[in-house]
């Protein structure tokens, strides 16, 4: 790794002698120069052959090289206002690691299956690598904003014994002995049990969703974040959840300019993210949704105590221009752990957050109940077997406190920082309905 | 969470009043006073309270307090030198947010399995506490290693289509429309897509083993980092893990000294832990594990071509004192995608690591082949299905070039810096044969 510079690196080393290893991106040949593009993961950068700087039979490989060969290129480092990254290489050796040849990504049209069949190479095309990295920056953004604030990373399982929120959407896994275990579709319920041994922990995993469900949001594996803080109440996770979304889009504008250039983001839509986020509550979101359709924006007549669709949320989100909190949801349509409203118990102190530009909820979450006899009634009442959850019940029973946390979805979050449609992209290797390969 | 101090920062103020929210970790009373040790998951401080300083009702409350209640104090922070943290609490007010009674864990001795069946609850403990508190530095350590050096983390799949390393360890999951689905065994495979994207890659999530082994170092779920570089050697991966553990050792031991001592782990382990690591043939490792058995050190005689036993292991690393790698394996004990030595096709580029004081090997890994045909051959000879790894043979076809990579395994290396026996207690929820609970 010792003998090689990465292209990142090249704008800051002009006259000097560097070996650069890596795969040909493309090129073009005119009289006595080959254009090589070489890219090594870290950029992309021109390498210009002149007939007489190399022998004759390198000249004539260079020329015929097919796209993604690996080769290996020495050479000078020449300043170049025309280059994206300022320099070029002026080549003085070329070394074929291997000449490939019917690279199956070409410049035109493949439709999304073929792509999706060949997504071990698609990531090498310049907007796949793009979304992956700025996905990195909004991990590592996430997790020391979570670091950073005094919080401990504590696994939740992935094998659980019972359902969070309902089977349906729950897959099996053969365990030992005709035991059967089921994939996390949450790491909460385990999250309490961590705040209440280090007051503020996160859990950030894969999860799984076994959806039979084929929008552009979903995804059967897709990884979550997931804070929860003791003696945190429902406006102290508007409080983080803001916080973290305010550090996730500077950091990606901080770090990933030239990859948001690539994938022609709009900047000024992120640049123009700042606090406060509006808190609404699910009233007050009612009454604008009723509005929307009365001015002929929304299809839909929303009624009271239904959840948000897509189009309520975008619609929701677009009349701020910037993420929106929305709290108190009908205890109804949540789940059986959230804590109530005291003057109207009909309310869930729930919040989601919409993020903007259509992208939908990226956080859910809210105050957890902290009454041992409720939760017992909740627990009947959604038909959820008791002994599965006489663990959970512990923690009311032995130092309950007021809880709070909620979860951000990362796909969501950097199809949105990316400004992309649709979130297969925004994971290595999608898994989605008809979709477990490669 | 803003009306809240936590134990950790109690020790730069002095003379301040202060609002603690925790649990009553224990508590003793003497006549006129009660010294409560409030934990809230940063630390504990011994908070006293003065008969005359509080009504009586909360006096009398406050004495009689079950473990593990959660109670709300106020008070002024006094310096203390017999504190371990430096200070305690002079209490004005006790709020007692939940009474607790029969906390099942006490001070008592209690078994293994009782302590499992109640994890949510151990984990509070002084000792589990520590310990999860430095796998959270060993994970924080490693991503910042790799991002620091230029990684970039790309995800590998939970769910994939068939065995990376033979099918006898696989749990199988129920997919759609009777489709079956593996949880990854590694994400090795995949990850040699994202080095040829990223030039330098690593992923980093739950990995699954259904073995049907009960020994102290197997966990059917665990989390493992995975780097791989492309045109990286065996050599290189030598650095890259070497550098990888003096990081995590040196931070574990800046940032987690408290937690090492009660852990009485003994440091000076630790400290002397510090480049070069040894490097030694197999050759050479079996030659030492001769002469120890010579010697009466080793009970068996290990015979050239085997893969090492925990005493072969164990008896290696006590050899040096230091962590040691041990790399040119025997192909035949190896996986199929190992690149050969030239010299001596028999033997593979791989290397392991392992760990001093017994703790075994936590790195594995090695150069990886690159030649497509040979990759067919080993393919069809460990007669693994070729359908299923042509994406991989793709990565030959279009581009391939030299690299390496390895695994290390974050609950081993936790175990190994916490001075621990047993790994189930390196994780907050463990899985195991016949553990899947809480």
């Amino acid at each position: 790794m010792m003998d090689q510079t990465y292209v990142e690196d090249l704008s800051g080393m002009i006259g000097e002698d560097v070996v650069l290893k890596g795969w040909l991106y493309n090129s073009r040949s005119s009289g006595k120069l080959v254009f090589l593009q070489l890219r090594d993961g870290t950029g992309i950068v021109q390498c210009v052959v002149f007939k007489g700087n190399v022998d004759d039979d390198t000249f004539e490989q260079a020329k015929s090289l097919g796209q993604e060969s690996s080769l290996i290129v020495r050479g000078k480092v020449k300043e170049d206002a025309r280059s994206p990254i300022g320099v070029e290489i002026d080549v003085t050796g070329v070394d074929i690691v291997q000449a490939a040849a019917d690279y199956p990504i070409t410049p035109k049209e493949h439709g999304t299956e073929f792509l999706m069949d060949h997504r071990h190479l698609w990531i090498r095309s310049k907007k796949q690598h793009a979304v992956l990295r700025v996905r990195h920056t909004v991990i590592k953004a996430t997790r020391d904003y979570f670091d950073d604030n005094g919080f401990i990373l504590a696994d939740t399982p992935i094998f659980t014994p019972a359902a969070c929120e309902g089977t349906t959407t729950l897959f099996e896994v053969d365990y030992f002995e005709d035991n059967k275990a089921y994939l996390t579709q949450s790491g909460q319920l385990y999250n309490e049990a961590t705040a209440a041994a280090f007051g503020k922990s996160y859990a950030f995993g894969p999860t799984f969703r076994a959806e039979k469900s084929k929008t552009r949001r979903h995804l059967t594996e897709f990884w979550m974040v997931e804070p929860e803080v003791a003696y945190a109440h429902l406006e102290d996770m508007m409080d983080l959840g803001e916080g973290l979304i305010l550090a996730i889009v500077s950091r990606v504008l901080e770090e990933r300019k030239e990859e948001l250039e690539t994938l022609e983001r709009d900047v000024s839509k992120l640049e123009s993210i700042a606090s406060p986020f509006p808190r609404i509550h699910y009233d007050e979101a009612v009454n604008m949704l009723r509005k929307g359709h009365e001015d002929g924006e929304l299809e839909n007549l929303f009624e009271w105590g239904g959840d948000f669709g897509a189009p309520d949320e975008t619609y929701l989100s677009q009349q701020f221009g910037k993420p929106v909190f929305v709290h108190h949801f009908p205890a109804a349509i949540k789940a059986f752990y959230f804590e109530r409203d005291r003057e109207r118990p009909e309310l869930a102190l729930g919040v989601d957050l919409l993020a903007p530009e259509g992208y939908g909820e990226i956080i859910g979450g809210g105050e957890r109940a902290t009454d041992i006899e409720f939760l017992e009634k909740q627990i009947e009442e959604h038909g959820l077997p008791k002994e599965s959850f006489e663990w959970y019940l512990d923690l009311r029973r032995f130092g309950s406190v007021p809880h709070a946390g909620f979860g951000m979805g990362i796909e969501r979050c950097t199809a949105w920082m990316c400004g992309i449609e649709h979130i297969r992209e925004t994971i290595p290797f999608p898994r989605m309905l008809y979709r477990l390969r490669p």
